[in-house]
């Protein structure tokens, strides 16, 4: 029967995270600027600062929520993950603190379910561990996310795969120890059914960063955090095959379903500390002789961000509560592709409001001093 | 905890909703187009088709919803309310014929909350059966529906009030038994207590018509249901005051918080029909020699008015639910606005875009042949 | 080199239609709401109103100013055309009175190409003389405006051509004398070069009328003026074959192009009027104690809709300009398309605006009190 | 009379300077991506590239177009300047190579019209000729662009003013030989006759950057070029004040009016460039097996594009045509308003639909190698 709200003992732990990331992590953003720094596992900024946040984390039982209670994880349903995530997404370095980073959450979920114990071992529990960082390597420069345009292939030669191609906006991978690379082996295939997933530690020979891809508006020139890498004769062992030959679709989906909901529960994070700093603005700033809280404008702003928000918020959370009763993100598809596609107009209304009630403190002000 | 399900008890009292309003009253739109056929208590139409079809209401134990049951209704929370004005919004009589016409449903809260026994009798008893029709007079010609502009006065003479001033859009005025007025019996206190309801008897000396203001696309020009209404010298006798003296707003306020629900939940269903006929287009016309469906404008329209509605409806089952929690229409004044801001936009977006899928044939083309 | 102003003796013409536009014309929309009124060329209201004010316009030379000097028209460019247009289109009767009334106007360019002398003299004299009404019937209910889906034929039979199919949308086809119809004559040609057009008198046996659409929000049902037509075994003349046989869309592209830049001008002058009514409502209404002008969002709405009438009015005015210079329709085609696209768009939003500062006086008030 | 041409001596300029800008120009912007390298006139790129592109210009006589003859410029009108600005929009470098470099323009302008001998010889000579750059300082940190909200004044001592409060947004002020800062004078006068210019050589004691401000999106934390500056007990001699004591906002409009028109068409410059770029790129890349210029949502991208674009092109020019026309901002200071405030729109809405149709080639893909 219809509820919107929180049973009591889970709000708890909501209101604990919420407590914790306003105190502890929050400050880090206006800290620490330069955002890709905690990625480097062997940074200070890493080893003093993260790694102690994210003791606390695990110590309240709440690290990596995402996975099922075997692998160290909370095992929650998506209705909790999406509240959960909605917290962390007010800010960029929560995830890493909660052990719920993308790409790696997402790599740790495909691992889980589709690596041997060897592959386990080696990739999944260092990364588990929050020690090493990986990469998952799909799109391509000119196929884009399209996988009928794919075109990096692997072929077997004796006991090794041998990777040949590109691939475009692989995340993290200046700091990855490994990358998991989607390939063509079965090129005779139906086009769902010609790739595979290969497991390609980062030091193999072969392997190109040919520009770190920055976001506009984030990053510097040539230090982006989403690398356009080049595979030439990259040989990995047989035994790197992570899933099916053939099965990479499947991999995939696996790691897709779930990420969407939460992905869109840090947007309703991140876009509702815009409309907070919205808020904050607008009570407090005169311009023309009024509060701008007082000018209809500034109102309409706020009444558009809040029904855009909570409007969002509910969709969002309908779908998580879909795919804990069916249990089937086939079935729910429509409603995650409605979430997926709804997502960006939201935050980019709100995050566009926000910056012109700011004015000109809208602009990039972030700074050390 | 969250819960997006209707229980299955309630669910299957809508079906029965559902397939009745879908055989029974949907087809009545194209029989009887003059729409306002059925307002009048002596009409053959009123007569021979919406009282039997009230009947079976009556009998189903679904007559005026709204209601507590020791005035006949079914004492339904507001999310059950929502639930069945969802569906009861999909055709213009279904509400007629489910005992939940507005203004008399509002009306009848308001009769039921405030009226004597007197009044009760002699006009809360009839309507609730149906019998006659009622009226709600408060907006005005220069003031709108700001109450600070309101001049529509009442004076004290003897045993009577003697009311004059001039009220527009007076919804049923031209079939209506009685009109609820509100006027301004206390001129001397705050603008919020300076008015009192009088209910006025329809045939009372003095009351004119000006014009039947119609709704723009909708009814013929002098022939709307709107009226337009000048009091000279209109005498009721003391005891028709209904509520306190300078209490017209809090009577008021008794008849707008759910009802605003009802209304955001009828445009729901309204505005999924118009979606509905959008698909049905869609898949069966074909210009240019594709069929409209394949192109990506017109799917983008499907898109967008499926997110549009989707997110709106739980917005509103939100607010239903809290005020159900809370019993305090007050607390979620928030939410009931944002509600009522949202909802026109939803229905004329959705609605226009299922215009633009039927090109000419969205004119209007219903006709008696 | 770039000039945005009109020279001063055509202003002076334009001025003198300013002015007769809206103390002779403008009123009539009040006085003889019934709008269709005027279209029968028997009725009181043409022969009393609307007669003399044409012989007014004659008198100054400004008659169907859209035709060449040899059929009585002006011989004016699409530019000084477009201007006079603008200020026609503030009111629905004024087309009719300076003899540019749709679709009479693009009939009467069509029959003075491609009529022969006995064509000319009983269709195109009286039609020029405003003794009779034309229709033009092109769209069909199944092909829509897309002329791949038309099927209405014409079968030659001994000195005859035999009409069979359904027409849509024939606008004023109930006051018409007589039709343009286009039909299929030469089934085995490339679709382009399928058609003809017949002169087709409106009591030819075989006709019927099925029903008077009207448009949303205008007409009363099944008294509108664009008809849905049978044609059953309709039988005409050869020598009523307009133009060359499969020539029908040479012939039909003679009117539309220099139409849409009227059409675009007179909405330009409609929207200009709700703009207009918009500012005279801004600077009248009060509400919550301040003047409507004084509120952000409507400041905003006006603002909004100069911006969009005057970037709107420039690039009509440029392509109607383009048109004149190259004396090729065909090589402004883009322009034309892009005046096309942008109108309803601006129309629909500087009325709805308009609709929403009126509040509930957008609603249909007019009437005959 | 209307006409929206240009006259062909003129076009033959334009038409150079469009190829020198795309042979010559444009490639910088790939080759230097530091884009505030060439403010520093000390640099290798400003010596070695963009001087020898001045001198070009300077040898066509194009140099600072927008100055008086007198001052070594062109004395074009509006709409010539319009014209050539919108050519010099196309790339970030063009403006400093024609000598049109915002703010060094508008300062040339009031240097021009309000400085003695003794300011023209040691600001305005050597602005002119490029060797040197200047900064205007207005907008304050709380103040905003707000007069009625500046706190920055200045006191007179002896012989010289003593500055003392904070600027914000000084564009150019880490490469700036001197500042025009607007401070209180006369804090008894009406608001707008309150403040004055004065001239601030950089090098004056008392004057510190807090921090360089930059763009979103465009600049590195710390390292954009529009500072925020505090000024504490900057001294500088009476006669360096510009203009008359009381006089800065006569000053300042001076600058305005113009600058404005300048700016649109630079921005209908930039935007023509990300349509164009959107144009290459839809007829380039293909995803699930079709062109993007075959999608119609790509299609509706480009044709909104065009259509904001040309009606915004059409609106600035006719602006700019009635200041050539009236000689008068003030009288046409309604229709540059509203290019002020449409411009923003069109640009972002352009921007904003190329980066869609790049997908993730529309974030920052520039780099040196």
């Amino acid at each position: 029967m219809w509820d919107f709200s929180t049973d009591a003992e889970f709000q708890e732990k909501l209101d604990w995270v919420s407590a914790f990331v306003h105190a502890e992590i929050e400050p880090l953003d206006l800290l620490f600027p330069a955002h890709d720094a905690p990625y480097d596992r062997d940074s200070a900024v890493f080893r003093e600062v993260v790694r102690p946040l994210q003791e606390q984390v695990k110590a309240r039982g709440l690290w990596a929520a995402h996975l099922p209670p075997s692998l160290g994880g909370m095992g929650m349903g998506q209705v909790q993950l999406g509240l959960l995530n909605e917290i962390l997404g007010r800010c960029s370095w929560a995830p890493m603190v909660f052990g719920t980073q993308a790409p790696d959450s997402g790599n740790a979920e495909i691992l889980a379910h589709y690596a041997t114990d060897e592959q386990r071992k080696e990739f999944l529990e260092p990364l588990l561990e929050g020690r090493i960082v990986s990469c998952f390597a799909m799109t391509e420069p000119t196929g884009g996310a399209d996988p009928g345009g794919f075109t990096c292939t692997a072929v077997r030669e004796g006991d090794e795969w041998v990777i040949n191609g590109e691939k475009w906006f692989s995340s993290n991978a200046r700091w990855a120890s490994f990358f998991i690379v989607m390939v063509i082996t079965e090129p005779e295939n139906a086009p769902y059914q010609r790739h595979s997933m290969l497991i390609v530690p980062a030091d193999t020979p072969g392997i190109t960063i040919v520009r770190n891809v920055g976001i506009a508006g984030w990053d510097q020139p040539g230090e982006g955090g989403h690398a356009y890498i080049r595979y030439q004769d990259v040989r990995v062992p047989l035994e790197n095959l992570l899933g099916d030959r053939g099965g990479a679709f499947v991999v995939a989906q696996t790691r897709l379903g779930g990420g969407r909901i939460h992905h869109a529960m840090r947007t309703v994070g991140m876009a509702r500390r815009a409309l907070e700093m919205m808020l904050e603005r607008a009570v407090s700033r005169h311009t023309q002789g009024e509060i701008l809280a007082k000018k209809q404008l500034v109102q309409e702003m706020v009444a558009d961000s809040w029904l855009e928000l909570e409007q969002f918020r509910l969709l969002v959370l309908q779908t998580a509560w879909k795919i804990d009763k069916y249990h089937d993100t086939h079935r729910v598809r429509g409603d995650i592709a409605a979430v997926k596609i709804a997502m960006p107009t939201v935050l980019k209304n709100i995050a566009s409001r926000a910056l012109q009630v700011h004015g000109s403190l809208g602009s990039r002000t972030k700074c050390r001093s």
